[in-house]
């Protein structure tokens, strides 16, 4: 073998310096677009202000966010290093950090973007437009790149001084420093944007009669530090954290199941390196291109998938020898190419599918709205029956794409199409943050008082935002059920190698037999876990909206001049307190899966691999039905909203408001932070199997 | 071996005449409450109109659906017939023929009842307690007799003309036919009696301002035979089929995994013989006992498990051989006996449960009530997480179930306690039944214009009645999942039965791993199942409910004389309607099932066992969150209407109404329907093991 090694250990090593150089490229873009963005004027002292307000408070969040996740990375730290080793927990510091790092500039690039998008919004729709994005795509390049440097350096320092095993094992570690960043941001992130939501129009609309983002409600500046803390700095955090495991995962899988390949460990940093620069084509070609701001945006996704698919090619053919064998059957590297198409292609059909349940041109949204007619009831119902339907589409082609990149190459078939759909994150991302982007400056050009044509605008850059932002979370959720599946072959492949496979050792991947009772009992703690989290977490939501609807009332009767505007609201207290709340509330729901792992891994290995299986399983569905069903019930207020069925004011759209927030926690807290839930258990799993299993 | 079955034989022989004298007895038992609630005064001329035009519209319901059933049910016979053999097409028209019975008789006894229970309710408010008990008793009693009868005697018919092993195989046939008409009773049921009841209430109560059961309402009617379409024939049927595939799967599991100890397969019969004794035993408690008629009744199944449980240990140890062999384990009768103990503890655990989460004097539902205050959304959102919250102790307790009883004697241990808890059906259909009687009792109360105080003591039992059937719908549900498990196992060791069980056949159960893509995949697509089903029968209640709203405008603008009373509602024409479209609507949600069984077997015999448990364990969770849920909202409404809160008419009683709209298809028609699903799913797949796989 060593011979061979030899032999293939030139294109290998070039692979990886190649990737690490497009890492590179991809932050030096996201400089390149921060300085464009900073560039622009930033509007009159007014707009200034509001979008000052915003700044601060959203590194409020950051920053006590940031002390509350130290204080835990420092425990994971002493805890990982002395039950596993310091290498892996020096791991779980670079994963945290990084992730840390993309969300956090990528959120202050965003708030900065905020006013500078109202300002040139006056002028130009299509430059509004631009900026949005490019603010947006400051994110979406650090976390394809920071996550692929941090892999990379990682995982080379770790050969280099441990050599390759113990460099692929130690990954792991980095992906629960992601992991943890990840429950944070989404689970956080969440109950702070819901919370401030729900509670500024508790009192503001129902209450006092206010407008959205009218400057004298002391929550609107938490409401709109909210839009970035979720959407921008959330999703940044989840999809950083998909993206990591993914390669992780391919790595992990290739190792173990393609022991006589080795190019199969590094094939995956080559898949990212090259998915960098279709992002940055991407990126590139939505700035040059002159036409509607939606089909643009489409296009660039579009555009940066092609250069994907056609570089892949030549890549996979140089790296991997003619033929290679995968358990005992022999391989081309075109398969391997055929599964990398498969993730692409999932990148567009979960796209598509998640339009069509979610937008307002089509049937679902629509009938969500037609049922608004007949109350509040016949609302809820609907939209409802709209998510568990939605769930049906998306899965069959999860299953589809299963079947397809498994009969290609197996498991690592399967691995290699979850990293080849996660190589797109760099653009999506890009159009996720494009949402919130466009909220806020719709909210500083209302709080500042600029002319109503800019806020028309705004409201129709907006609009695009909210179909960019249920179209995403469809992804995230589709690419992060699949890299916990990845993650579960690597699970069963760590534990048959920890147990040396053998058959009396009385575990090896056959006796994950459904038949089994540690296996169902596993499936159904595990298919228990999302029901519970989300359950949890819709409620944490309520609570910390109560702190925020206190807070308001307070202030109201303390400064009753804030009404008629003779007095300022403290739009820091509101801040602080949803700061407060989302992080003290986060604690049940963070700590479920944590107990639920532990509880199941001492019931043993069985019970543990049906848990994770379980849990992805009932948290697709949940997901999905939840994000999908939250966003139509969104869309059919807007599209009554737009005069339909009655319009503002009737009895319709009273019912679909009543939709619109039961949508809330479920599409922006409860929906996605399943996604964390699901990746942080796998990924748990695999790092206690050397620990609690002898 | 011969010599062993001939020492054993006089027992065993002895065992099924036992349990068929006891089956008989449940039927003595059944006529003889029949007798005594006919003797009961119906009332007085315009009672006995009301209950009369009930009466019709349940018949002619009752009849369309036997209609449609003998339709299909002759497809499938000739089906069965070709592809397997008549023997077992024979056993699906019995099991098909009994389920009927016991739904078709049971209600009209319910409906009977109805104004019998009004009128003694005008003098005693315990007598009326115990004719809607007794009412209810009778359908109890017929679907433990004639299921224990018609499986007793299906089996003994086949091992006397086809031998042992024939006679058993052919049991699913019988256990498919009642599969059907669990799916029509409870899907169509279930449509029927949600849209009759969102149909009246949205012209009734919306429109005309009506109070509940108000005569000028045309639907009203239909709406108080829906209660018995839904509670009383839908229950009933679900159970037979539960309980009669719990005693298939028993005896399957037995004969194939206990191979030496044939008392093994007799065994079930001998439980549901006592378990008809303990039944009547409950009801004569029952029927004695003097006091508040809501603690009687539990009472009443306490004494019906204990007596069980005493009974169980002579039979259990006289019938075993001191020692067996399981899976080459040596195995004791305590042990077994050990199993029928788990089983009858999990009726109370999941009765205290469901109790708990859906009962107004306890916190989940006062948290919903609290919700209402601040409006319809936060109603929606508390039930919702009050629903998958729900979900959390019956999925523990069953997991801790199958732990032990698989533990006690492996699979078979598991069997039995499942054979064990489905032996206090008899008891817990009359408790469920006794809601639809009570209620309708009511509304014969006001529309035949009875004083107040009747009305006030039918509604006091109503309430008792609606805790019933709550605590029934878990009980459902959770014994349901339970049968179906063992019915997966019931398929897993025919499957190895019918591949030889070589491991040359590629299909032993080993290799139903969690780490293969077949049951991966299958376990996706079965995931799904319930998913889509349960949106597509909230659809259906929704189709099916306008539908009722058109006729009931029809006829207001064709006789406007009916608002005021001189005109007659033509109540017949609305009972015409919603039974033609529940049965219409049930079409495409009822196809559901069957449809994934056979994409999933086509696609081979992993996938579809991977199906089979992925519905299990998404449709458990599920229903149990759309049952609990849905009578969280019910009885959160209950609550403020009780004066808490601001009371009847207040802001949050509107918030409440809605919460308990949005619950009526949860908890009536979806989430109970998934029961016969999960169920249907394992029998089809065991049937068509020898049809599709070769």
């Amino acid at each position: 073998m060593s011979a061979h090694w030899l032999a293939v250990s030139v294109p290998i090593a070039a692979s990886i310096w190649i990737a690490l150089i497009c890492a590179l490229l991809a932050l030096a873009g996201a400089f390149y677009l921060i300085r464009m963005v900073v560039r622009c004027s930033p509007g009159n002292e007014k707009m200034r202000r509001v979008a000052g307000a915003i700044e601060e408070g959203a590194k409020a969040y950051l920053n006590r966010q940031l002390l509350s996740v130290s204080i835990i990375a420092v425990i994971i730290f002493f805890l990982l290093g002395f039950t596993r080793d310091f290498f892996t927990a020096f791991g779980f510091v670079i994963g945290a950090t990084c992730s840390m790092a993309a969300g956090y500039i990528g959120m202050r690039v965003a708030v900065i973007s905020n006013s500078r998008v109202a300002q040139v919004a006056a002028s130009s729709k299509e430059g509004a437009a631009r900026i949005s994005f490019n603010g947006g795509a400051v994110t979406g390049l650090l976390v394809v790149g920071l996550g692929l440097l941090s892999v990379g350096i990682f995982f080379l320092l770790g050969e280099q001084f441990f050599g390759r095993e113990k460099a692929i094992s130690s990954l792991v570690g980095l992906g629960l420093g992601a992991s943890l960043i990840s429950v944070f941001a989404r689970l956080g992130g969440g109950i702070y944007t819901k919370a401030a939501d729900v509670g500024a129009d508790l009192v503001g609309k129902l209450e006092s009669h206010w407008e959205e983002d009218d400057p004298r409600n002391p929550a609107t500046i938490a409401d709109n530090v909210g839009d970035n803390v979720g959407d921008c700095a959330g999703m940044a955090a989840d999809v950083f954290e998909t993206y990591a495991i993914s390669i992780i995962g391919t790595i992990l899988v290739g190792f173990l199941t393609l022991t006589e390949t080795p190019q199969a460990v590094i094939y995956p940093f080559l898949l990212a390196g090259i998915s960098v620069l279709s992002a940055i084509v991407g990126i590139y070609y939505v700035n040059k291109r002159h036409a509607d701001p939606a089909s643009v945006l489409t296009q660039g996704v579009v555009v940066s998938s092609l250069v994907s698919a056609v570089l892949y090619l030549p890549a996979t053919l140089i790296l991997f020898p003619a033929t290679f064998n995968i358990g005992g059957q022999t391989h081309t590297p075109i398969q391997v190419y055929l599964a990398t198409l498969i993730g692409l292609a999932m990148t567009g059909v979960i796209v598509v599918i998640t339009n069509y349940y979610t937008s307002k041109k089509f049937a679902p949204v629509k009938e969500i709205a037609q049922a608004s007619e007949t109350g509040h009831a016949t609302n809820i119902i609907a939209g409802l029956a709209v998510g568990q339907r939605a769930t049906a589409l998306p899965v069959i082609f999860i299953v589809l794409a299963i079947l397809l990149s498994y009969s290609a190459a197996s498991l690592y078939g399967v691995a290699v199409a979850v990293t080849s759909m996660l190589s797109t994150a760099g653009i999506i991302i890009s159009l996720d943050s494009f949402g919130p982007i466009t909220d806020n400056a719709g909210g500083v050009a209302v709080m500042s008082g600029m002319p109503e044509e800019t806020r028309q605008v705004t409201d129709s850059l907006d609009a695009i935002g909210n179909t960019t932002k249920a179209v995403t979370k469809g992804y995230a959720i589709a690419s992060a059920g699949l890299a916990a599946l990845v993650l579960f072959g690597s699970y069963v492949a760590e534990l048959r190698a920890h147990f040396g496979a053998t058959e009396s050792s009385g575990v090896n991947s056959a006796d994950f037999s459904l038949s089994r009772p540690e296996v169902l009992i596993g499936l159904f703690i595990g298919g228990l876990l999302p029901f519970l989290f989300s359950s949890f977490s819709m409620k944490a939501v309520g609570k910390a909206a109560g702190a925020v609807v206190r807070e308001v009332r307070r202030q109201l009767a303390k400064k009753p001049g804030i009404v008629n505007g003779t007095e300022q609201p403290e739009y820091g207290a509101c801040v602080d307190i949803v700061t407060k709340a989302a992080l003290h509330e986060m604690i049940v729901p963070a700590l479920l899966p944590v107990i639920f792992v532990v509880v199941a891994a001492l019931l043993g290995p069985l019970v543990l691999g049906g848990l994770l299986i379980g849990t992805i399983v009932t948290g697709l569905f949940l997901a999905i039905s939840m994000t999908s069903g939250g966003a139509a019930w969104d869309n059919a207020k807007k599209f009554i909203e737009e005069g339909n069925l009655g319009g503002k004011g009737s009895f319709a759209h009273q019912a679909s408001v009543t939709g619109d927030t039961v949508g809330d926690p479920y599409k922006d807290t409860a929906g996605p932070a399943i996604n964390p839930v699901i990746k942080v258990a796998n990924i748990l799993a695999i790092l206690i199997i050397p620990i609690v299993f002898h």
